[in-house]
């Protein structure tokens, strides 16, 4: 595999993994660059370019596997093997991720979720019970935990990233709006705020 | 302006906004394109010609005015002019996403919150109460709407995008985790999953 595959390429894998799931689950057994590039609002020839970057997943005569370049591409991701996660942060964007994200078609399983809130200690999302984040620290040192969300409240970020860091926390899906680094950690810094500014771009050039 | 400027420029520009934000709260009033870099982690060069995709903004010497290049990258995004938004679900993410997002400060006013389910009905959310969903069209013939949050519950998203569409809402913030396109209209549709995917594959190269 090409070591220096751009970010803009990673960031369409997920793209091209979704739509590859749907044919799967319509039964579609081969596909055309032709035709995900007309699913996908690409050209052809960005898609062969993208593909090329791991190898080019042997396109025969009138198309690509589906079966095939699905799991190559979640091989890719790394989805197929499974990481740990915890949550720490229980309001309502907790609960959001908790109840509707399926981790582990995206290479992770919940284990934990965590709060300081009295209100939401106790409360079962996405199946598992949250517990108070004083716990925390001892929860990590019995349990293997490679990454976390952070959906609690912006003022406590920084430390308790610190914290994790120090636990051996390798990853971060980090909704702080925040833009956080760490050595020897990635953060994926989601900022849901910059979505709204470019669909507000977006709405002028359409004017 | 350069009227071909790339969605990937594009995409930069709430993070300029964002860090220019910044700065100016603790007073800073010059920035060089080279802090600016180290700040975003990008390249000097790459900042120049992104700016210079929109006539530049005039560095002068020691670097950009932040007050002015602050105000003229809102005026680009458009968020200096306030559109009219509703939201169709208030579910924990139009909880969340009511609650925390600052819509004024992404060129955005809330006006309407809509619901089916009887147990949200009343609610109040960012200072909005919750109206039953069938009052919709009424809402959407007696006030001009701009824009519409998608968070209801998949199954219903494609109907409820035609009939916005049909009562002139000329955009979209898509959580329905569907990509979805219509004549006329544009989309910012968030896959909260393909960031967990990317952020799944940063996890693997990391080690």
């Amino acid at each position: 595999m090409n070591n220096k595959v751009s970010m803009a390429v990673i960031r369409r894998l997920p793209r091209y993994y979704r739509y590859l799931g749907e044919l799967l689950r319509n039964d579609i057994q081969k596909v055309s660059s032709k035709d995900l590039s007309e699913k996908m609002g690409l050209t052809a020839s960005q898609i062969r370019q993208d593909f090329n970057c791991f190898g080019g997943f042997g396109q025969q005569g009138y198309g690509y596997n589906v079966e095939i370049l699905y799991n190559e591409i979640g091989d890719i991701l790394g989805i197929n093997t499974i990481k740990t996660a915890i949550m720490v942060g229980a309001g309502n964007l907790g609960k959001a991720l908790g109840n509707h994200i399926n981790f582990e078609k995206r290479g992770f399983k919940l284990i934990g979720i965590f709060d300081v809130n009295e209100g939401v200690i106790g409360k079962v999302i996405g199946g598992i019970t949250v517990t108070h984040a004083n716990e925390l620290s001892d929860f990590l040192e019995k349990n293997h935990v490679d990454m976390a969300i952070l959906t609690a409240p912006k003022v406590e970020t920084e430390n308790l990233v610190d914290l994790l860091v120090s636990l051996g926390v390798k990853g971060f899906w980090n909704f702080s709006n925040m833009d956080i680094t760490r050595q020897g950690a990635v953060f994926e810094n989601v900022h849901l705020g910059d979505s709204l500014m470019t669909l507000r771009y977006a709405m002028n050039k359409n004017e």
